[in-house]
């Protein structure tokens, strides 16, 4: 236990299909980055499976390690559900029926006109002594207990039922935190991560009241700043100090800062900041880019669309790619990555088209181009530019890694206007 | 510690990124699954952060209650990488330089054309009595070592590097456990986890020797089997008898068997089967359907490519959608996606043509029109058909489910032939 002027938590995820790795837990990194926000600490996760006594186990454990816990997964209504039972066993009280729950659940289903199985009717139930946390987008109700001196709240798994039960009923129950824990992300997009701790070196090392890393994610590299202060004002203060300082070493490499800040992200505000318009032909990536582009909301304002050129008489037909230059360089080549661009740049009347043509893997290379040979293509104002690339991976990699390169050469182009 | 006729397994994952909930940990989840097709069962994860003391007990309690830990994260070039040196003081042994290593992590930067930078060097530091583990896609090795009575291995945190030494150096060191777990799943689309779970009843309760439980990821419900037993003929028989029961329950709501079951790979086979090819029309999803038929290998066998119509000029220009029906009826609507679907099918003459057009938010929506409206339309031989949907989650859950929607249609009527 640690005094209440520095709370720290500790988040639980329940289920066989998490330890047995079926499932990825995307729940702890939600949850620990909502806690930070309010000045809580995540000093932990902790995984188990569908099993009452592990449960029990890791929530005395965990109570006893950390003031909040917060536990997700097993409030379903199928009998490997256990999770409620396990909470009652280690508070040492009887689960007893929510009527309101239980009419909330009622409602659920009658709303959607369904009906409400009998086995829903076991999510109507809670320890005697805790509290049901209301479930906006699902049947099983939540529950905020008091286990030791910890406060627990147990939410659903399913993501989007237990985001919104955080931050609807958990948020408001948060016992206040001692000072802020900010985070603050640059994305880069060029170099290796060495090559980018190397350029940032003193940055990482000489981090004062921060603590500076790099990690490496979906073909991007972050330096994450993580700054504590008393305000949000003074922590928020040395987190832009230190970020304009990262901008100054990374010069156009930068993306942007923030969890939002990506590639397309960049790519999108440029084009609207400069007034320009996009259009996409995509062959190995096969909409990739165009659904990376449209990810990001108000895409409408630049983004055209574009035409997937899976076929190469697509290729030819809805891009005009001649089909002797497809028959005498192949689908995927520098003459084809050219006429591609030009060709969904003027059949969309766009201001910029780009190209991909490639080989994702894992079969159809040969000698000659080998899986990861990518031709990306940027036709502008100014001309066409091709470029070749040599992508590493497996597929899924290999399409990210050609999209991101793709889309780079028109982001540095937009940054020089 | 358990005797060695039943293995059992502790992950560890170790970053700021990942208590901080900054990166989703997917490592656990792979290194679980590779785990249980050997036989050894993980028990639980834990994650710590880039913190040696945190590192130290985590790797210490591991030791004691698991006969096999794997750890990943913190052996990168970056000062906050500690992981290397937090072992060594759990094993109480000094670190070495492994002369190997360091010719490896030269030869790794000469082959890029790239200089090595001093921080790379601390990555060819060994425990004494520990073994480095050569990294083939990455500057840093990983630790073979032993830890009490557990075997200790430490990977890198990328997950393109951990997974390619897991495969090559981790596996083959592995001790040989006690029978097999198989993991089987079935993927199901077209109704809600506990109407599949009412279904099945008396198979998910009346298990056996096996586990069965339900889950809910990325829009579809998958139903998971887990089947142990002496051999490996025996669990997958074992598992065959049940998923045959699940089969005959859920009927054409099966989408397929095994991880690689989605909506996509269902559509996949099924085009490939009965020789017939596919063009999508896009506009709220903006490529994500092409861009997940095309994640399928292979696909160029059916999938001839689509229009990516964001703009409504598009629709008319590349789908011959009137401009009198897009300004009478507006881009969302029924007649707009069934003329989107024609002309997709049309313009790229294919045998089937799927066009979506919706309202993904968050901006967008009106009281008539609101967020999630979304239509979706298949033409084909027999005709057109479109269908209206009210979907709910953010934008792009509700992009997702559009996406799900508008290939079901077509799975089932590629089912009847």
């Amino acid at each position: 236990m640690t005094s209440p002027a520095n709370l720290r938590a500790r988040i639980l995820s329940v289920g066989n299909e998490l330890t047995m790795g079926q499932t990825v837990d995307t729940n702890s990194a939600y949850l620990a980055q909502q806690l930070a926000g309010v000045g809580i600490e995540t000093i932990g996760h902790e995984t188990v499976g569908d099993n009452q006594p592990a449960i029990v186990q890791a929530l005395r454990r965990a109570a006893e390690l950390a003031d909040v816990v917060i536990v997700s997964g097993g409030l379903g209504p199928t009998p490997d559900d256990v999770t409620r039972q396990a909470l009652a066993e280690a508070m040492g009280a009887p689960l007893e029926l929510d009527e309101a729950s239980l009419a909330n659940i009622e409602a659920y289903f009658r709303k959607r006109s369904r009906t409400m199985t009998p086995s829903n009717r076991v999510q109507a139930m809670v320890p005697k002594g805790a509290e049901p946390l209301p479930n906006t987008r699902g049947t099983a109700p939540g529950i905020a207990a008091k286990l030791g001196e910890a406060q627990v709240f147990v939410l659903p798994g399913v993501p989007y039922e237990m985001r919104a039960m955080f931050e609807f009923a958990v948020a408001p129950r948060l016992p206040a935190g001692r000072g802020v824990i900010l985070h603050r992300i640059v994305r880069l997009f060029g170099t290796g991560e060495s090559n980018f701790a190397e350029m940032l070196r003193d940055l990482l090392t000489d981090a004062g009241p921060l603590v500076v890393g790099t990690t490496v994610a979906a073909g991007l590299v972050s330096i994450r700043v993580h700054s504590r202060a008393e305000t949000h004002e003074q922590a928020e203060r040395q987190a832009q100090k230190r970020i304009e300082q990262i901008l100054q070493c990374v010069g156009e490499r930068a993306l942007g800062v923030g969890e939002e800040a990506t590639m397309e992200s960049a790519v999108g505000a440029l084009l609207r900041k400069t007034g320009k318009t996009l259009a996409t032909a995509e062959s190995c990536t096969g909409g990739l880019v165009g659904q990376m582009m449209t990810a990001v909301p108000g895409a409408s304002e630049y983004y055209l669309g574009g035409v997937v050129s899976y076929a190469d008489r697509v290729k030819e037909e809805q891009l005009g790619v001649p089909g002797d230059v497809l028959r005498q360089h192949g689908a995927v080549s520098e003459p084809v990555a050219k006429a591609m661009a030009i060709g969904v740049r003027e059949r969309l009347g766009a201001d910029y088209g780009i190209a991909i043509t490639g080989i994702a893997g894992p079969a159809g290379g040969t000698d000659e181009k080998p899986v990861g040979l990518v031709y990306t293509a940027l036709a502008g104002p100014n001309g066409t530019a091709v470029e070749k690339h040599l992508l590493s991976g497996d597929r899924p990699m290999i399409r990210l890694r050609a999209a991101l390169a793709a889309l780079n050469p028109l982001r540095l182009q937009l940054l020089k206007q």
